[in-house]
């Protein structure tokens, strides 16, 4: 069976996108601990992030990055960090976690509300910054 | 000034160390949020991960998954995740968390306590496992 986010990828579940290329899809997380908290997931089925291949590894790092960048630019986080945890969905993927300040505690266990309106507002702005 | 990644990478500051390549080091991290807790620094100085050139940023996440394979054979984890904060100390590093059971709460803020004799015989498990 498809993962959620292969059905993401597939256009069959609704998301918040900020980039995608050939390999790689980003969207804000639907449960996010921070504004513009995103996440960057090859379009390969793997369970576990390390299981890629290593040149399709290295790839979701640098796609990450021009991700990071373009939260940067719209959001002016302090930098973006990254959290990899992957237990919960059986599709590798990266959090991207724009900190705003020093001791902010970046935990997927620390959950913000953000509207649905802001939300799309998030992603129109990173997008707008993302240069693959 | 050198920071306390680069003393450690020319050996002035002593370590539990895992790996080690032309590029990169593993180390164990000496506050540990888990067993087998490692970093892994691209010996290059760059304060924010996101900056390193593209290849090296591919590299370190290619590094990390040959410390983080030796860390599931030594350890047993669930699986090995990430996280980057990188406030702290201004030399860009990937920490490596074993998760051993779902619901662990990963997150740099929640410290353990591991002898010094038992971080050595984990940086010796880990490092025996190691294939770069």
């Amino acid at each position: 069976m498809a993962t959620i986010f292969t059905k993401i990828i597939q256009g069959e579940i609704p998301c918040h996108k900020v980039a995608e290329n050939d390999s790689h899809i980003a969207f804000l997380d639907i449960n996010p601990i921070a504004k513009g908290h995103a996440l960057v997931v090859p379009k390969r089925e793997t369970d576990y992030l390390f299981d890629l291949p290593d040149d399709l590894l290295g790839d979701t790092l640098i796609f990450a990055k021009r991700v990071a960048y373009a939260i940067d630019l719209a959001l002016d986080p302090l930098r973006t960090g990254i959290i990899v945890e992957g237990l919960e969905v059986p599709h590798a993927h990266v959090h991207l976690v724009p900190i705003y300040h020093e001791g902010q505690n970046v935990s997927l266990r620390n959950k913000v509300q953000i509207s649905e309106e802001e939300m799309k507002q998030i992603a129109d702005a990173v997008a707008s910054e993302v240069k693959l």
